[in-house]
C-alpha cells in the first residue's frame, strides 16, 4: 500500500513540475487532489456497497484501491497543467472519478472483466478524458515564454520520472493476490527495454545525436503502461520485453505525429504530453492483452470468441465514456462561474501563491 | 523499521531546508544529530535494560525505537534552526535524549501508560523543550534577510513535507504489533483531511486568496501528528477524519495568533513554526485520545476516573519535564563556553561549510 | 527487492549529480545504463545456467543479483563520470557485468567462497575496474572550471547521498536469507559512526574548522562499504562500530594522500572520488572479515588455514582480475573508433542533450 502511496503523491508530483513557473501549483494541487480523490473514492465505494449489500472489503484495500483509481485524475490534470484553476481541478477530479467507477462498475457487471484488469483501464480512461477537457481551453499564445522548462526544473522532473520508474513494479502488483512476483518481474523488463529504447530512439531521431529531455520523460515509462494489463499473466519475460520496445517505440513516434498533425488539427494544447505517456502505450497494452488472449485459448474457439468480444468492449466502453464525460466536463468548467485563468496567467505560481519570486 | 528510518532522515532532513542560505547545515546537522541520538539512545535503553535486569529487546525494535525518540530531538532543532552551533546542537540532543527516557520511563513505571502512548508523546516533547531552549537565543535583527525562503528552498523543502506526509501512516503504526492497519488507515485520512483544510484555511485567511507555502507546510502534517495517540483505537474513520479537521485549524490559526501576540511577548522565535506544527497538534491529540477513552469506558466510571487522571498526568508531566529541562539547558548551551553564533551570522552555512557560493 | 532498485537507481543517480552542468547525463545515463546491465547480467546468468544445467533460480532473485551486480558498474562510471560519451559507457558496462561474473564463477567454484560473500567484492571490483579504465583518460585542463560543483547541484548530491546511507542495510541484507536482521542492525552501526567520524575528521582537518562537503559525501558511506563483508556474522554491535570508525577515518586521510601523492604520480583522475569512498573501504572489509574469521576459529587451526587463504585468494583474484581487465578496457574506449569527447567537451550536458540553458 505504502509504494502506491508515494508513487501518486512523489512520483506524479514531481513528474509535472518541468514548467519553470510552476513547480508549487504541480505538487501542491497534486496532492490536493489526490487526498480529495482518495477520499471520494471510498466515499463512493461504500455507497456503492451499501446500495449492492455487498460486504465491505478491509479498510487498507479500499485506500489502495482508491489511490490507484486517482491516477486517472492525476494524468488528466496533466493536459491542462498551468491551465485550470484549483476549483476547475476539483470540479474535474469529482466528477472524473464518479465516472470513472461507474465505468468500472459496468465492465465488472455486465462485461463481466475481473475486477483488477478493469482497473488497469485507469491510465486509458485517463489520458482521454483529459484529452476531452482540454480541447475546451485555449492554446497559450505562440510568444509566451513561461511555458518552457529550464534545467533546474527538468532535474526536478527527471527526479519524480524516476519515482514513478522505480514504484511502477509496486504499482502494476499491488492489486493481485497470487501472481505477484511474476507482475513484478514483468514489470520490470518492460521498463527495463523501455528504458533503452527510449534513450536510443532519441538519439536516431533528433537532428544532431542528442538526447531530447521530453522523449526520455514519457518514453521510460511507456512499458510499465502497456505491460500493466496483462503483467501477473506474462509466462516469459522476452513477451514483457517486446511490448516494452513497442511502447517506447510508439511513444516516440506518437509524439512526432501528434504534437505535429493531430493536436495542431484538432486544437488540443496537451500540457504535458498526457496523450502519447499514458494514451497511446494504454491502447497497446489493451491490444497486446487481446493477442495474448488469443494465443493462450486459441483451442477453445467458442469461449475465445465471447473472451474477445468483452475484452474489446470494455476498451471501447471505457474510451467512449471517458471521451463523451470529458467534453462535456470540460464545457462545464469553462463556464463563467469558475472564473477561468486568463490566457495571460497561464503557467504563472505566483497567481496562487503567496511566494516571493 | 525502514520506513520510519527514511521519515527521519530524509522528510526531517528536507522538511528544514526551507532557509535560503542553510540547506547544507539544516540536512547535515540533521543527518549528525539523528544518528547520534539513536547510538545515545541504544545506549541507554541498555543501561536502563542492564540496572533493571529486563531482558533485552531484539536489535531492530530498539533501533526503531531509539529513531522515534529521535524525532523530538529533531523538532527541537527545528526551534534554534540556523541559531545554534553544532557543538551546541549535539549537547542539546544528548540532553533532551536522556530527559525524554526518564519522562517516559516515570509515565510508564508510576503511571502505568502503555509503552507506545508513552513514545507518541515526542512531538509534544519536543516542541515545548525546543521553544524553552530557544527562548535563550536572541531573535534575528529585523532588517536581515537571511531569515527569508527562496521558491527553489521552498520547493525542496516541499518535497520533505511529502516525505513525511507519506511515511507518517508507517510512523504511527510501527511501534503497535496488533491493530498496525487500523492505525495505518486511521493515519491517511486524519492526513488526507488535513492536506484538504489546509489549502482551504490557506486560501480564506489571506487577503487576496492565495497558498501560502508556510501554511501548507505545517498544517498539512499536524492531523498525523493529533491522530498519533489514538490511531490504533479509532474504530470508525470519520473520527480521525475529524482530528484532522480540528488539528489543521488549530495549526493554521495557532500560527497567526502565536506569531503575532504570545511570542514576541516571550521573547521567542520559532524558526520553523515548531510550536504550531507540533506542539498544538500534540496537545489536541492528547486531549483527544482522553475524550475518547471517556466516551469508551462511561460505563465503568470508577476505572474511568483512575484511566483519565493518569493520562492526564503524563500529559502534564510531559510538558512540565519539557519545558523545565529545555529551560535549563538552554541556559547552559548559551554559555561562553560553546562559542555562540552572533546574531549577524545566524541562517548561513558559510560560517559551517566549504562550499563556494 | 524494491529497495535494492531504489538504492541503484536514484542513489548511485543523485549521488553523482555534483557536477553543476552534467546533473542529466549523471541521471540519464545512470538509468540507461543500470537497466541495459541488468538485462545482460541476467542474460548472463541464464547462460551460465545453462550450460551447467542447474535450476534456474526465482525470477525475482535473479533481478536482485543483477541489480546487485550492477553496482560495480556504477562505482567504475563515477571514475569517467563527464569524460566518457554514452557509447563508451555501455561498451565498459556490458565488458565489466562480463567479466564480473566470472570472476564470481571462479570464486565461487574453485575457492568455494559463499555466493553472497562473493558478491560484496562488488565495491572492491567496481572501484579498481573503475581506476584502470580512467588512467587512459585524460586529465581534465586545471583552468577549466567545469569540473567543480554548485552549491545546488551539491544539495542535490548530498539527497543521493542520504539515499544511499538509508538504503544500505537493505542492501547488506538483501543477499541473506536467514540472518537478515542482524544484517540490518550491524550496518545502521557502522553507518551511524562512519557519519559522525566524517563529520568530526573533516571538522578536524580543514583549516578554520569547517565541514567540507566532499568528505562528507563519501565518509559517511565507508562504513556500510566494510561491514558488508561482515555484517551477517558479526555478533556484537560494537564490532560493527570499530568497523565504521576505522572505515570513516580511512577513507578521510586516504582522501588527502591519494589526491596529492599517488593519483598524480600514477596520472589517475577520479572525478567522484571512487578510489577512497568504495576502494579503501571494501579493501579494509576484506581485510576485516579474514580478522573476524580468524578469531572465531581459531581453536581448529588446520582449518583456519585453508579458510584464510581461499578468502585473502579471493580477495587478490578479484583486485587483480578488475585491475587487469580494467586496463584493457580502457585501451580499447579510447580506440578512434568510439569518438571519443575532446578535453574541452568534458563535463558539459550539452553535449548530449537538447536542452535550453
Amino acid at each position: 500500500f505504502q509504494d502506491v502511496n508515494h508513487m501518486v503523491i512523489f512520483g506524479f508530483g514531481f513528474f509535472l513540475t518541468f514548467l519553470k513557473r510552476y513547480g508549487f501549483s504541480s505538487t501542491g494541487f497534486n496532492l490536493l487532489i489526490t487526498v480529495l480523490g482518495v477520499q471520494c473514492s471510498v466515499l463512493i465505494e461504500d455507497l456503492i456497497a451499501l446500495l449492492l449489500q455487498k460486504r465491505n472489503e478491509d479498510g487498507l484495500t479500499r485506500i489502495t484501491k482508491a489511490a490507484v483509481s486517482m491516477t486517472a485524475v492525476v494524468i488528466s490534470t496533466g493536459t491542462v497543467l498551468g491551465k485550470a484553476n484549483p476549483v476547475q481541478l476539483i470540479l474535474m477530479a469529482v466528477v472524473e472519478i464518479i465516472v470513472f467507477h461507474m465505468s468500472r462498475w459496468i465492465n465488472t457487471t455486465f462485461l463481466e472483466i475481473p475486477d483488477s484488469i478493469s482497473m488497469m483501464h485507469v491510465h486509458l480512461f485517463g489520458a482521454y478524458f483529459g484529452l476531452a477537457v482540454s480541447s475546451h481551453f485555449s492554446e497559450p499564445s505562440p510568444r509566451t515564454e513561461k511555458n518552457a522548462s529550464t534545467p533546474k526544473s527538468d532535474l526536478l522532473s527527471m527526479l519524480g520520472t524516476l519515482f514513478l520508474w522505480v514504484f511502477w513494479p509496486s504499482f502494476n502488483s499491488v492489486l493481485f493476490k497470487n501472481d505477484k512476483s511474476k507482475a513484478v518481474g514483468n514489470t520490470y523488463f518492460a521498463l527495463a527495454v523501455s528504458a533503452v529504447t527510449a534513450f536510443t530512439l532519441s538519439l536516431l531521431t533528433t537532428k544532431d545525436g542528442k538526447f531530447r529531455v521530453t522523449d526520455i520523460h514519457s518514453a521510460v515509462l511507456a512499458g510499465g503502461v502497456t505491460v500493466g494489463y496483462a503483467a501477473h499473466s506474462i509466462e516469459y519475460p522476452w513477451i514483457a520485453m517486446i511490448l516494452g520496445l513497442l511502447a517506447s517505440g510508439i511513444t516516440i513516434l506518437g509524439s512526432y505525429c501528434l504534437q505535429r498533425c493531430l493536436h495542431p488539427a484538432l486544437k488540443i494544447h496537451d500540457t504535458s504530453g498526457v496523450h502519447f505517456t499514458f494514451g497511446l502505450p494504454g491502447v497497446l497494452g489493451a491490444l497486446a492483452q487481446v493477442v495474448l488472449l488469443v494465443i493462450k485459448n486459441w483451442t477453445n474457439l467458442q469461449s475465445l470468441g465471447y473472451l474477445v468480444m468483452t475484452y474489446i468492449g470494455a476498451f471501447c466502453l471505457t474510451i467512449s465514456v471517458a471521451l463523451i464525460t470529458g467534453f462535456i466536463t470540460g464545457l462545464i468548467l469553462n463556464l463563467k462561474l469558475f472564473k477561468t485563468v486568463p490566457v495571460s496567467k497561464y503557467f504563472e505560481d505566483q497567481f496562487y501563491w503567496e511566494v516571493s519570486f
